[in-house]
């Protein structure tokens, strides 16, 4: 009998024909990745690994309404008609990418469904299970060694696990849509900090203008932000510091995707000319190994928690007693008794 | 000079306070658990465990829009004319709970800001922090003790930091707005499985009855949902099955207010009645524990990880030859190098 936990010849030849730019062999392997368990991933990803480290990989995020998918059609777009191999992971599960949305925006990407340079995938229904934000990284790399010249990430940006996901690109886009009034400040929270290039979508709506000069603002007096910016030792940082830039498109009218293109050219160009590239490599390796370091601790715990029926006792006599069997208490006597 | 480690006189001044009912000493202790180490919470929690338990703790998710906030402000009046201590933690951050949210809303909550059995507490922005799932724990333990008869946590619902919180809640609501069309689809993922009553609000808008017969239909078909239910034994799940339930309300004019709360109160009977309750309380238990367990072995890692000029010259130097420096091999030799 085979050993679930090894590589079979299935796999050497997934990743054989993922290297000749085989699509279905790419999907294959996600699902390889998705589905079994961190040791088959774990061997996938050293096959591939050397191959890795060619795509430049741009995160988009935005509330569901801002144009976040057409603004990615638009952008795949003009990738494909110069050549280039373009690869999207939807994360939000309300997008068209996902199959969520509405019938028009499924339609319109029908465009370049039979593009055998653009490969779609949908990671939305990964989140209950948790782990959305490794397996993110493991698909990154599929795609990356299947010679992906553009990685476009699209999440919601809603959350935790969103934001830990952009850890993994060199670009990150954060679409305002105009009107959204006090919501500004949700964004703030969380997103704000990690944005490279801000995208007011909508360009011909009212309050266009009010929005770039609130961004303005924030970054003017906010140097805590680029402060927050976690790459690099604090005089470093003062040398490399990018300014987020802010471009207005128009997305469903294809207006201004040009500029975005090069404020992402500008943008890459940036962490290439200053050591902000390597400093982005080693943290997004970091954040890939504090993934799996995390993911293996987890289960370790997990497994120790709810499937010990030693410990089941344990805490049931632990519960009916309030009075010195606080939770924390009980994590220590746990951890000495159990994880040691 | 005092350890920062040990629980000072402040804290158990405060603690003292908050037996006697002091909200003021009840939003300080709240920020000390939020704003201080892990050694002082638990010091803290240990303290006022012994007073916990009694307590309803109602989760209440929806998309932005459905309707949460104004169904949480008629819950509560509802519960406040009664006489009931009722506590809100928003951790929605467009919520006018949190302060996020337009000015209408906010006017309005301000006509129990004066009711001082009213205890209202964002933790909108404790998101980027990561630890939200443990600080909510902590917080709902602190609001138990201070004697609370019903904690209502409202989120969006997105995310599994989000779905996690949850796992602190006695009932979970689940707010459907009319019309999401496909998007029902969406919140399938997730929160479905762990819904008690589902709330379609705006019961005067079209295609209310459409979703309720979708949510039956998905009730019907869809034993897994059921199955999912992590509480028990599987022979002990066959007996206890709670079927959800589904409420009309429109909250904005107050309509069926009562009639969720009679299904909030026969939810909680069947808890009672059954021995589902105390798995739910082994359940939650185990799951602070697990809070509290990977946010000690998080701290551990990524220590290690950010904050050692070893691992960052020995990752630097693995990156630069990707054959063999794979994040799944380095990680092993990582853990076997300094976090044995």
């Amino acid at each position: 009998m085979k050993n679930p936990n090894n590589i079979t010849d299935i796999h050497i030849n997934l990743i054989d024909r993922l290297k000749e730019g085989d699509r279905r062999a790419v999907a294959r392997l996600i699902t390889q990745v998705e589905n079994q368990g961190q040791e088959i991933t774990k061997k996938i990803i050293k096959e591939i690994y050397p191959l890795t480290g060619k795509a430049t990989i741009v995160g988009i995020t935005g509330p569901p309404g801002s144009g976040k998918s057409t603004l990615i059609n638009q952008l795949s777009s003009k990738y494909l008609d110069i050549g280039m191999k373009v690869s999207i992971i939807a994360v939000d599960p309300s997008s068209p990418f996902s199959g969520g949305a509405l019938l028009g925006d499924r339609i319109r990407m029908k465009d370049h469904s039979s593009n055998k340079n653009l490969f779609i995938r949908s990671m939305a229904n990964r989140g209950k299970l948790g782990g959305l934000a490794i397996a993110t990284k493991d698909v990154i790399h599929i795609l990356d060694a299947y010679g992906s010249d553009i990685i476009i990430i699209e999440t919601v940006g809603v959350g935790q696990s969103e934001i830990d996901i952009f850890k993994s690109a060199h670009t990150v886009i954060g679409i305002i849509p105009p009107g959204m009034g006090d919501e500004i400040q949700t964004i703030k929270a969380g997103i704000m900090e990690i944005t490279d290039i801000f995208v007011i979508n909508k360009m011909d709506h009212d309050g266009v203008d009010k929005i770039a000069n609130q961004i303005e603002d924030m970054l003017n007096i906010s140097d805590q932000f680029l402060n927050n910016n976690p790459y690099g030792k604090s005089n470093e940082k003062k040398l490399n510091k990018w300014r987020p830039s802010i471009v207005k498109t128009n997305a469903l009218k294809g207006e201004n995707i040009d500029e975005l293109i090069i404020n992402i050219n500008t943008h890459t160009a940036f962490l290439k000319n200053t050591n902000s590239f390597t400093q982005r490599l080693i943290y997004r390796y970091k954040f890939y190994i504090l993934d799996i370091l995390k993911n293996l601790m987890e289960k370790n715990i997990e497994n120790v928690l709810f499937n010990n029926d030693e410990i089941e006792d344990f805490i049931r006599k632990k519960i009916e007693l309030r009075e010195g069997n606080d939770p924390y208490t009980i994590s220590d006597l746990i951890i000495k008794k159990y994880l040691k």
